[in-house]
C-alpha cells in the first residue's frame, strides 16, 4: 500500500511507478539497511557472525503489519521506532542473543533516510529507462515530421509557419537536458546516511569510520563527507528534478491538448477501449493522457515547494519539517512517473493529421505570411513603409475575407516589385522554414544511438 | 482505503478523520447522488417507481472493486465513468429495465462534485465538534493560567512578562474566528452540483428545473443559482479555511515546542506508552504531537495553493485542473484533521510548569523590566534621558551579571527618584501585566457556554 | 515608490491600485496611527494637548527619506524603528517636549499592522467598487447574450450547445460570491492592533483599556478582543480572498483567450493604439489583457501560500515569518487589482462574434447533438441500445465527414421512430438549451439594482 | 529602479544584489542584445557597417524613460515592443537608414530572454564570489570550533554532545554542494535565445545559422541546439538553485536564532549601531540578520514554485505564463542574494560563547550521556537490560534533580561493572565525539585552498 494505491491514486500513477513507492518497498529498503548494518559491523568485528542469519531472516517486510506500524509511528514520532521494535522482537523470537545487535549505534533517521536513498536508486533506474524510451519516441516523431508544416502559434494565435518536427524537437531537447541533470545529481544523492543519535556516531567510538565505510560498501552507496540529517539539499534537489520533468511533460500535454481541440484537430491521443469516452457524449475522444500530465503539472510545483519549505530543519534533527518530506517526495515522484507513463502512451500512439495541419495554415487567408511579405518588401521599401503597407493590406484581408496574396497582388507598389511567381513563392510554407532543418539536426545529433546512454 | 490509509498516511491522520475521507465514503456519497437522482426523477414523473428499489440496492459501495475502478478511471478520465458503468451493470443484473434510468441526464462531474459536497457536510460536522472541544480545552487552560506569569518573547528573546493564560487566549481567539468563518461558508458550499453534459441540463428538457429542485431536496443540499462545474471558488474556499486552521494549529505547536526545549522546560506534552520515545536516548520526551501539527503546517499551504492553481478551468469542464483537486482537498482536510486531533491530545493533557515559567523570568537579571523602569523614570527625566540611563544600566547588567534592580539602585539619579519599595515594585511581574485581565475576559466572553454554539 | 512602480511592476498593476499600495501611502498610514495615538492618549489625560499639533505636523510622509528608511529598516529589523526615530527627531526639531510623547506605550508591530489595516480599508473600498463595475458589465453581457448559442466545451472539445450568456452568468455568479465574502471578512479584519512590547500594554498600566478604545475610535476601526501580533489569520484571510478573485479572473481570461484562438475566433479583446500588437507580425490581435490576468492567476496562488507558510509565528513576535508578509500581501493585492483592471477593460470592450459562435457549432457535423439524439432514441430503444446506435453513427460521421443528421436519417431503425421534422428539431440548438434561461434569470436576480449594494 | 528598490525591498535585499537586478541593468542587457545583433548581421553581410555606430550609440539605457516603457509594456504585452519602438526612434533621430536594421529578424522574446541570460551571467559571478567568501568564513569557524563541545539537539531537545565545529561543517558541506551545482548548470543556462517570430528564424532565410553563431560569439554565450522560447527548464533550474541556497541559509539562520534565545545564549549576531535594537526594550540584541534569511527562506519556495507553475507554456510563445516569470526570478534572486549578504555579516562577526555551550550540557544532569551509559552497560548486560536500567535511572534523575552519574553510581549492578574513574570518563563530552574529527577533516578537505575554486 502507498498513497498511490488508493482509488484516486491509481487514477494518476501507473502500476510500475506505484510498485516502486509502495509501503512494502519502503519497509524492505529500511530492513536492507538494518541487515547491511549488522553485516558491516560483523566485518569490523563488532557483531558476532552468528547474529547475521537471524537478523537477515527477520529483514523481510512480509513479517510486519503495515497498519499497526503506521499507527505506532504516529505515537512514536517516526516509523523507525516501531519497526526496529518489531524487528528486534522478530529476531529475538528466533535468537535472543542476535537481537542485542539490531540497529546498533544507528538512529531512526539513519535507517529512514538510507532506506529512501535505496528506493531512489531504483526509481532513478526506472525513470532513466522511461526517459530513454520517450527520447526514442520523440526522435522518431521528429524524423517523421521534420517537414510537416503547421502553424507556429504565439499568444494562442497563429503566427508564422513551423513544423511539427520542430515542435517535437523542442520537447526532445528539454528531455535530453533532464537526463543530463539526472546523471549529474545521481552520485551526489545516492550516498549513505549514518550518524547515530546526533550525527557524531558517538556510540561506535573508534569504530565509527570503519563501520561507516563498510556499510556504504555493503549497500553500494557513496560515502557522504558527514551525516546530512538536517542538510536536506540532496532530497530537495531530487524533488526539484522531478518537478522539472513534470513541467516539461505538462508543456507537451498542453500543446497536444490544444492541438486536439475540436476546431484545431491536428493530433489525437490513441483510441482504445474505455479510453477517453464521455458518459454523456458518445462521439468524444478526450485527451485523457494529457489530463493526467496536466494534473501532475499543476500539483507537482507545490510538492516541490513543500520540500523547499521544509529545509530549515532545526539543529541535529528537524521538528515537523523532516516528517513533512516523508509523503511529499513519493507523491511527487508518483505523479511525475504517472505523467511520464501517460505521455509515453500518448506519444507512442499519437495520431497526427498532417493534412489538417497544412489546411489550418489557410485559416487566416495568408496572414501568417505577412511578416515574410513585410520583410521582403522592406528590402526595397524600408522596414517602416513595408510594415505599414502590409498592415493596411492585412486589415483588408480581415474586412473582406480575401487572401492576403490577392490583396497584395492588387497593390501597384507590390506589383511593381514582385511578379506572380515571386508573390506565390512568398506564400509557400515549405520555403519559409528558416533554420528548421539545422535546429532539428542538432537536437537529433544529441540523441544517443540506442536511446540508452 | 484512502491516501491516508498508507503506512505514512496513518502517521499524520487520526482514525476518525481518515474514515470520513476513505474510498468507501467517497463511493457511498457518489452512489447516494445516483439513488437520490432516481428518486427525484421519479417524483417528477420521469422514472418509474419500480426502478427505485433496484437502483437503491445497487447504490452500496460494497458491491464495487475499488482497485478496478481506480485503474479504469485512469483510462476513462474520471471515476464516475467506470462507477456508473459498474452500477448500471449491477442494476441490470437484477432488473434490466431499471438499468435504463441510472444516471439519467447527469454528467460525471455532477456525481463527483455532489458526492464531494456530501462528504464535506460530514467533515464540517466533525471538525466543528472537534473545534468546539478544543475551544473548551483552551478556555479551561486560559481560566487556570490567567495569572501564570511567564516571559513574553519577541524575536525569540525574552521581552517583558506576560501570562500563559494570555498566550492560550490568543490561540483561543483565533479558533473562535475559524469557527465563525466555517459557519459563514457552510451554506455557500453545501449546494447541489447538477448541470448535465455541459451545464445546461439539456437532456432533461422542460423537466430540468423541477428535477434539480427535487434532487437538492432529496439530498438536503442548498440550490446553486446555476451549475458551477468550472467555477471552483467554493472548493478553494473550503481548502483555504482548512489551511487557516492548520496554520493556527501550527502556531500553537511552534510555541509549545519552543517552550518544551530542554533549556526552557515550561510545558510538556502528555507522557504515554510508545509516545515520544527515542530509539537511542531513553530519557527524552519528544514533542511528537507538535511535530504532527508542524508537519501539517508546512504541507498545507502548498495544498491550498494547489487548489488556487487549478482555478482557471477551461470552458465547461476543466482539463487536468479539475482532477488536480481530487486528491488535494482530501489530503489537506486529512492533514488538518490529523493536526487538530494531535493538538487536542497535547492540549488536553498538557503538563504546565508554572514554577519554571516564573523562574525563567530571572534569566536576564531583571532586564525584562527595563522598559518598565525606563517608562517610570521617563515621567521625571523625559523619555530620551531615561532610555539612555536604562540602556547604560543594562550594559552593566550584562557585563557584571548583576541584577538590574541592584545596578539601578546604585545610580544616584534613580535613588533620588525611587525608594527601595518603589524600586522593588517595578520588578514584580504581577504588577506589570497591563490589560492582561481585560484581554482574557473579552475572549472568554466570546466562548459559547457549552462550547457547542 | 512601491514594488509595483518598477519597470515590470507597471506591466502588471494599474495606476489606481499602485497608488494605494505605494510607499507614501504606507508611511502616511503608519503616521496616521502615531498622530491618532497621541490624540487618544491626550483624550485619556496622558499626553498634554500642546503636544498634539507638533506631532500632527510631523506625521506627513513627505518629511521622510524613503530610501534611507529602507536601508535603516534592514539593520533595525523593521520599518517602524527608523521611522519613529525620524518622527521623534522631526517633532523635536519643532517642540522638544512634544517629542517625549511620540509612540508612547506602543510597539513597532502596533504601528505597522494598524497602518496596514488602514491601507486595507482603502483597498477594500477600491476593489469593492471595481467589482461592482465588473458585475454590471457582466450582467449587461449576460442579458445581451442569453440566447447567443455557442458550443459548450468539455476537455477542450465541443460537447453540447450552450449560450455565451450562460458562460458570462457563471463568471458573474462567482463574482457575486466574492463580493459577499468581502463583506463578511471586512469587519473581522478592519480592527486595531495595539498591544505594546509583548501584547499586554503593560507600559500603559491602568490606562491601557481606555487608550485602546479611544485609539480605535480615532481611527474608526473595530476593536480586537486582544492583540493579534502572532495570530495572523486575519491577514491570511485577506490574502486568500484576493487569491480567490485572481483565480476567477484567470478563469475568465482562460476562456476568453481560448475563444480568441485563430481557429475559434469567437471573441476579441478591444483593439486600440499600442494594444496587443506584435513586433514581428503586423496582423495579430493578441489577448494582452488576458495575459495580464493569466500571469496574475499563476503568481497569486504562491503569494497566498506564502502568507499561510508564515503563520506559525513564534511566541509574541514572529522571527522572519512576520517580515515574510510585508511585501507579499501588497504584491498579491497589486497583481489582483491589476488583473481586475485589465479584465474590466477587456470585458467592457469585448467584441463578440455571435455568427462565428453559431458557425463553430457545425464543426463536428452535428455530433454535438449526439447525446440529445441518444436520449431521444433511448425513450423507445432503451439507453444502452440507443447509445450504441448513436456511437456507430458517430463513427460514420467522422469517417465519411457527413452530417450526423443525414447518417441517422439513413438508419431504418431511426427513420421508423422519427420523421424528417422531428429529426431536424433534434439538431436545432435553440431548442436544446435546457435550463439555460432559468439559470441566467436566477443569477441576474442576485445582481444589485445599481450594482452598488 | 527594481522591485527591490522600494521601501520594503531595501529591507530584504543588499545594495550589491539590488544593483544587478535593477531596471537599468535590464534595459542595458536588452540593448546589448540589439547592438550585438546588428554587429553579427553586419559580419554576415546583412547590415551595412555604417548602421553600427548609430545603433550602438542608441543602445544605452539612459536614453529611455523607464516609467513610460512600463506603462506601454502593459498595453503592448511585453517590454520589448515599446523598447524597440523607442530604440528605433532614437536611432532614426540620428540616422534614418540605420533605423531600418534595428532588431532585424528577431522577436520580442529573443531580446528579453537573452537580456536575462546576460544579467544572469553577472549574477552568477557575484553569487559565486559571495559563496566563496562564506565558505572561507565557515571553514575558519569550523577550524576554530572543531572541539567546542555543545549539546546536539534533536526534536528541539538536547540529545548527545556534538561540537559547534561539526555544526558549521554541516552548513559548509551544503554550500560546497551548492557551488558544485552552480558550476554544472552555468554552461547549460548561459546560452543564446534567438528564434524569430515563431522559433524558426524564418525571416533570416539561409543566413539564419550564420547570424545565430555570430550573435552567440558577440555575446560570449553558448549556442542552444534550438530556440527555447517555451522550454523553460533552464530558467526554472536557475530558480531552483537559488531556492536551494536560500533554504540552506534559512537552516543556518534557524540554528543560530535558536542558539541566540535568551535561555540558550550560545551565540550572538554581531552588535552595531542601529542593529537589532528594539523600540521598547533597550537591552535586546535581536537576530536581525537571521530574520532576513528566515523571511527569505519562507518566501523563496513559493517563488520557485511559481516558476514551475509557469512551465506549461503554449505552443511557440506562452500566454501569461511567460510573463509570470518576469518579476518572479529577479525577486527570488534578490531575496536569496539579500539573505546571503545578511548571513555573511552574521557569520563573519559571530560572537560564540563556548563556555555557555559547555555549561548548557549540564542542564539535564547528565542525561545526555544516558545513551552512552546504556551502550557501555549493554556490553555486559545486553542491550535490553541496559536500556531498562538507564531508563529507570533517568526517571530518578528527573524526579530527584540529581546527576545521572550519581544515580548510576548508587546502583550496585553498575558499581560492580564500573569504578569511579570509568564512570567519570563516561560523562566527559570530549571523549564521546565519535567520528567528529574525521567528519570535519573530510569537509575541510573539500574547501578550495583560497576559497576561489
Amino acid at each position: 500500500m502507498s498513497i498511490h494505491d488508493s482509488l484516486l491514486g491509481r487514477t494518476f500513477v501507473d502500476n510500475a511507478t506505484r510498485a516502486l513507492l509502495g509501503d512494502a518497498r519502503r519497509l524492505d529498503a529500511m530492513l536492507a539497511f538494518e541487515a547491511a548494518l549488522a553485516r558491516a559491523q560483523s566485518r569490523c568485528g563488532l557483531v558476532p557472525t552468528s547474529a547475521l542469519a537471524p537478523i537477515a531472516a527477520a529483514c523481510d517486510a512480509r513479517h510486519y503489519d503495515v497498519a499497526a506500524l503506521g499507527d505506532a509511528a504516529r505515537l512514536a514520532g517516526n516509523l523507525a521506532i516501531p519497526l526496529i521494535k518489531a524487528l528486534t522482537a522478530e529476531v529475538k523470537a528466533h535468537d535472543a542473543d542476535a537481537a542485542r545487535w539490531v540497529h546498533w549505534g544507528a538512529t531512526s533517521q539513519d535507517v529512514i533516510d538510507t532506506g529512501l536513498v535505496l528506493q531512489l536508486r531504483d526509481v532513478f533506474d526506472h525513470v532513466d529507462a522511461a526517459l530513454a524510451r520517450m527520447i526514442e519516441t520523440l526522435a522518431a516523431l521528429t524524423r517523421t515530421h521534420r517537414r510537416s508544416v503547421m502553424a507556429g502559434r504565439t499568444w494562442l494565435q497563429q503566427a508564422v509557419p513551423t513544423t511539427f518536427g520542430l515542435k517535437t524537437a523542442g520537447w526532445l531537447d528539454a528531455l535530453l537536458r533532464h537526463r543530463a541533470r539526472l546523471h549529474e545529481l545521481r552520485p551526489r544523492v545516492l550516498v549513505l546516511q549514518f550518524g547515530g543519535a546526533a550525527g557524531t556516531l558517538a556510540s561506535l567510538g573508534e569504530h565509527a569510520d570503519a563501520v561507516s565505510r563498510a556499510l556504504a560498501a555493503e549497500l553500494q552507496l557513496g560515502a557522504a563527507a558527514l551525516p546530512w540529517h538536517t542538510q536536506r539539499d540532496r532530497i530537495v534537489e531530487v524533488g526539484a528534478w522531478f518537478g522539472l520533468l513534470a513541467g516539461t511533460l505538462g508543456k507537451i500535454a498542453r500543446d497536444l491538448s490544444l492541438m486536439m481541440q475540436t476546431e484545431v484537430a491536428e493530433v489525437f491521443e490513441p483510441a482504445g477501449a474505455g479510453r477517453g469516452g464521455s458518459s454523456a457524449m458518445p462521439h468524444k475522444r478526450n485527451p485523457v493522457g494529457c489530463a493526467v500530465a496536466l494534473a501532475a503539472a499543476i500539483r507537482t510545483p507545490h510538492l516541490v515547494a513543500t520540500l523547499y519549505s521544509a529545509m530549515a530543519q532545526e539543529h541535529e534533527r528537524g521538528l515537523g519539517n523532516w516528517p513533512a518530506e516523508w509523503e511529499t517526495l513519493p507523491e511527487l515522484i508518483g505523479l511525475t512517473g504517472g505523467s511520464l507513463a501517460a505521455m509515453q502512451d500518448v506519444l507512442a500512439g499519437l495520431d497526427v493529421d498532417t493534412a489538417r495541419m497544412r489546411r489550418n495554415l489557410d485559416a487566416t487567408h495568408g496572414l501568417l505570411f505577412a511578416e515574410r511579405a513585410s520583410m521582403k518588401l522592406a528590402e526595397a521599401l524600408g522596414k517602416s513603409t513595408a510594415h505599414h503597407l502590409v498592415e493596411q493590406a492585412s486589415k483588408r484581408v480581415l474586412a473582406e475575407q480575401r487572401p492576403l496574396r490577392a490583396v497584395l497582388g492588387d497593390d501597384p507598389q507590390v506589383a511593381a516589385l514582385l511578379d506572380d511567381a515571386a508573390l506565390a513563392a512568398l506564400f509557400d510554407p515549405l520555403t519559409t522554414l528558416g533554420d528548421n532543418d539545422a535546429f532539428i539536426d542538432r537536437v537529433l545529433a544529441d540523441v544517443p544511438a540506442s536511446g540508452h546512454s
